[in-house]
C-alpha cells in the first residue's frame, strides 16, 4: 500500500501548466500550489473541486513569494516573514478546499523551499511553527533525513517521508544532483518498477547498483509535461496490476 | 452604542501606512487587509496579533489584486475570478487571526471594490458567494441601499450597516462625490458632533442642512495619516463623554 | 504588400505561451511583451533576439499591470500613471531589444487597453502621451475609427490601421463581439482567402455578405495556439503563392 | 571636491517611502528605483523630473524583483534572468528620465544585490553584463574592492567608488557588520566630520582608532527618515561651510 503525490494547481490566469485532470485520476494526494510561486485563485478552487470530485487528499504546496521564478530560486527570507508567508497561504488553500468540500490534510514545501530545508534550519523551523500554528495535527511531506522533518518531528507533527520515481539515489540515500548524469531516469518501465520495488521491498537501486532502504510513505510523480503523465500512467498501472493498494496516507 | 471601525494592516514590506497600534486603541473593529491590494503576510500576522490583544474583532477587508493601485482602481473582473480571490483572501486572514487568538469575524470589501459593488451587481453578487462559501454566518459590512447589502439580504448573510464619520450626505442619503467641495469634513469636532448626533438620534444633517435619517451599525473612521488619528481620538472622547457604550458589532 | 503582426514574447517565467519560434517564420511585425501583462525579461530578450536573427520588426505591446489576468481586464488606472506605466514598458524593451541588435519601432496596445482606448479617450491620450515622450517617430498600431489612432494622429504621430485576420466585421466595420455567433472564423482557407481580398481589393465581406472597405496597412494574427500556427501558416502560404509581398510596414 | 548619493524614487503606489524632495535639495546623484524592488512608473517619472529640475544626476538603482522584501533578501536568480532584469530595469528608467529632459548616467546595485556582488561573482557578472549590454560608457557605482567593480574595470567600464558616511569601518577597510555594535553612526556632527576628513584626506578612522585610506568618488547619504535627511543636510552644510564642492562625478 503506497500513496502516490503530484505538484497541481500550478497554472496562473492565462497559463496553463500540466494536465491536472489527467494526473487526478493517477494519483492519490494533490499538492495543490498555495498561490506565491503558481496557483490564481480561481485555478486552485477549480482544483481543489477536481481533486475532491475522485477524492483525492488536497494537501498546501506551499512556496516562496516568486512567480517570475516559479518558487524555483532560494529567497533568504526571515523566519518571522517566512512563518507568516506559509501560516497565509495554507489558510487562502484551506479555505478554497472546504469551498469544494474538502480540506488541507497536509503541507508540502514546494521547490527551492523545499531544497532549502534540507539543510536549511531556521527556514525548516519557521515552516514547521506555521504549520503547528494553523493545525498541529497537520502531517508535513519532505525527505528523509532533512532539518525540515527532523524539526517537525521534535514538535510533535506527524511526518510523512516522500520518494522520488524518477530520481536517482546515491548509495547514502539522498537524491543525485540534477547536474550528475544519470540523476533522472526517463524510462517509465523502469520507473515503475522502482516503484514496485520500493513499495514491496522498501528498497530502490542506488546508481552504483547498491540496494539502499529508502523509507517512504509517499512517491512524488511528476505531471507538467504530457511525457510526465505518461510516466506517472505506467507507474499506477504496475501498481493496479500488482495489486498494490494506492491510497492516500492521511 | 455603536461599534468603531477602520482600515489597518495597510502597511507593505518596507512600506508603512497609518499608525495601527494607535487606531486600536480607539476602536472596536479592525478592516484588517486581506494582502491584494496590501498587507504583507507578516504585517498582518502582527495586526491580527495587536488586535487580539486589545479585543479588538478582526474583519477581513478584501480588495482588487492590484498593489501598484492599492486596490483603488476599478478593475473588470470576472464573477468567477472575484469569487476566488475574495475566499483566497478571507481564507489567509483566518488563518493568521487563528494563529493570534482571534478569528475573521465579518468582512468588508475595500476601496474601489466597495465603490463598485454599491451598483455593479454581478460582483456584488460574487462577493457575497465567495462569505457564504466560507462561513454563511460571517455578516457583510456595506452601505445602505448598497446592491452588495441586497445581495447579501437576499441569500440570509447578516447585514451591517456603515456611515462615514467625516463624508457629507446628500439630501438623498448617498456620499457626495468626494470630487465636490463640502464632500470631506476636515474639523475633528465637528466630525465627532457629527458622530454624537448619528448615534443619539439616528440622523445625521445633509449638506444643504436637511435631516436625514442613516442606517448606521457602524461607523468607519479613517486613521491613514496623524490627522485621521487624532480626529478618530476625538470621536472615541466624546462617545465616552457622553457614556455612548462603544462596542463591537458581533 | 502586407504587413503581418503577432503577439509575441507572452511566456512568463516556468509558463510558456504561443509557439514563438514558429511565428517568426510567418510574422513581419512582432508585438513583444511588456512584461506588465506578460513576458519576463529573460522571456523578452530571448524573444527580441530571435526576431532580430529573422529579420522581424519589433513593437512594443504595452499593456495593464496585471499579471493575473493577463491584461485583458480593464482597469480604471489615471491617465498619469498609465502614460507612466507605459513610457516604462517602451523604454524596458526597447533596451532588450538594443541588446539584441535591433530597436522598438512601433507601439501596440494589448487585450483590455487596446479594447478600452477604442472609446476611452482619456486613456487613448495617455497612451498617445507616453509615446510622444518617448519618442514621437514611433508609429501606433491600432483599429482604424478608434479614439486611440484619432488622438495619435492629432498630435502627429504616424497610425498604422490594422484588420483581423480570424475576425467577423459588421456592416458598419466593426467587429462581431465575440458573444456572438460566428464572431470568430476558425477555418484556415477561409480566412487566408479573407486576408488574400483584404491585400488585393482593401475590402472584407460584412458578416451579413456585404463587402466593405478596410483600411488596413498590417494584419493580426494569433500564435498562442497551435491551431492559431497552422492559421498563420496558411495565410502566410496563400500570400507567397499570390506573389503578395509581405514585409514590415516600417 | 566630492559628489553625494542617495536611494530615491523608492514610495510604491499609496506608499510613501523617504522625503525626495528635501533629499535632492542635498544630493547630487539620485540613485533612482528600477521598479522591481520599489517605485511605480509614476513615482519614478516624477522623481526624475524632481531630480532634473535640480540638475541632480540620475543613476539606475537596479535590484532584485522583490516588492515584497524591497530587494533586501538574497534571491538565488540565474546569471541569465540577472543579467536581463538588469537591463529591463535600466531601459525603463532610462525612458522616463528622458520624458523629463534627462538621462540614465550611472547604474547603482540595491539592498541584496549590492551586498551580494560584494563577493558573488556569477551575480556580479552578470549585472556588468547588463550594463555593457546597454551602454558600455555607463559608470558603476560599488564598494571598493567588491568582486562587481573587479568585474566592471575588467571589461572596460568606469567603476566609481563609494563610501558610507553613517557606517563604522574595520581597520581592513570593510563596513562592519550592522549585526555588531557601533556599526551606524548617529551622530550628524560626527557624521559629517567623518565626510570631510574622507574629502580633505582620503582616510577615514576605523572602528579601532586606526586611521585608514578609503577611497571614494562619491559618499551614499540615507534619505528614509526625517533624521537621515537632517543628517545629509549636516554633511551639505559642513562640506558648503569648507568651500568643498558638491558636484557630480559624471
Amino acid at each position: 500500500m503506497i500513496d502516490l503525490n503530484s505538484d497541481l494547481g500550478e497554472s496562473f490566469g492565462a497559463w496553463t501548466l500540466g494536465d491536472d485532470a489527467a494526473m487526478l485520476d493517477l494519483v492519490t494526494s494533490a499538492n495543490v500550489a498555495g498561490g506565491f510561486h503558481a496557483g490564481d485563485p480561481a485555478t486552485l478552487l477549480r482544483t481543489c473541486r477536481d481533486a475532491t470530485a475522485r477524492d483525492v487528499r488536497i494537501g498546501a504546496q506551499v512556496g516562496y513569494r516568486d512567480l517570475a521564478g516559479f518558487g524555483r530560486r532560494f529567497i533568504d527570507v526571515s523566519a518571522a516573514d517566512l512563518t507568516a508567508d506559509v501560516i497565509y497561504q495554507i489558510g487562502a488553500l484551506d479555505a478554497l478546499a472546504r469551498t469544494a468540500g474538502s480540506a488541507v490534510t497536509y503541507v508540502k514545501p514546494h521547490g527551492a523551499l523545499y531544497n532549502a530545508i534540507v539543510h536549511h534550519r531556521d527556514q525548516a523551523r519557521a515552516v514547521v511553527d506555521a504549520v503547528r500554528a494553523v493545525n498541529p495535527s497537520l502531517p508535513v511531506l519532505g525527505l528523509p533525513g532533512s532539518a525540515f522533518l527532523e524539526e517537525a518531528e521534535s514538535v510533535g507533527l506527524r511526518v510523512v517521508t516522500e520518494a522520488f520515481a524518477d530520481r536517482a539515489y546515491t548509495p547514502e540515500g539522498t537524491l543525485v544532483p540534477r547536474t550528475e548524469p544519470g540523476a533522472v531516469v526517463h524510462d517509465p518501465d523502469v520507473v515503475a518498477k522502482r516503484v514496485l520495488q520500493l513499495v514491496t521491498t522498501g528498497t530502490i537501486e542506488a546508481i552504483d547498483g547498491t540496494p539502499i532502504v529508502v523509507p517512504a510513505e509517499t512517491i512524488c510523480v511528476h505531471g507538467d509535461t504530457p511525457a510526465a503523465v505518461a510516466m506517472a500512467a505506467a507507474i499506477r498501472k504496475l501498481l493496479d496490476a500488482e495489486k498494490i493498494h494506492v491510497k492516500p496516507f492521511v
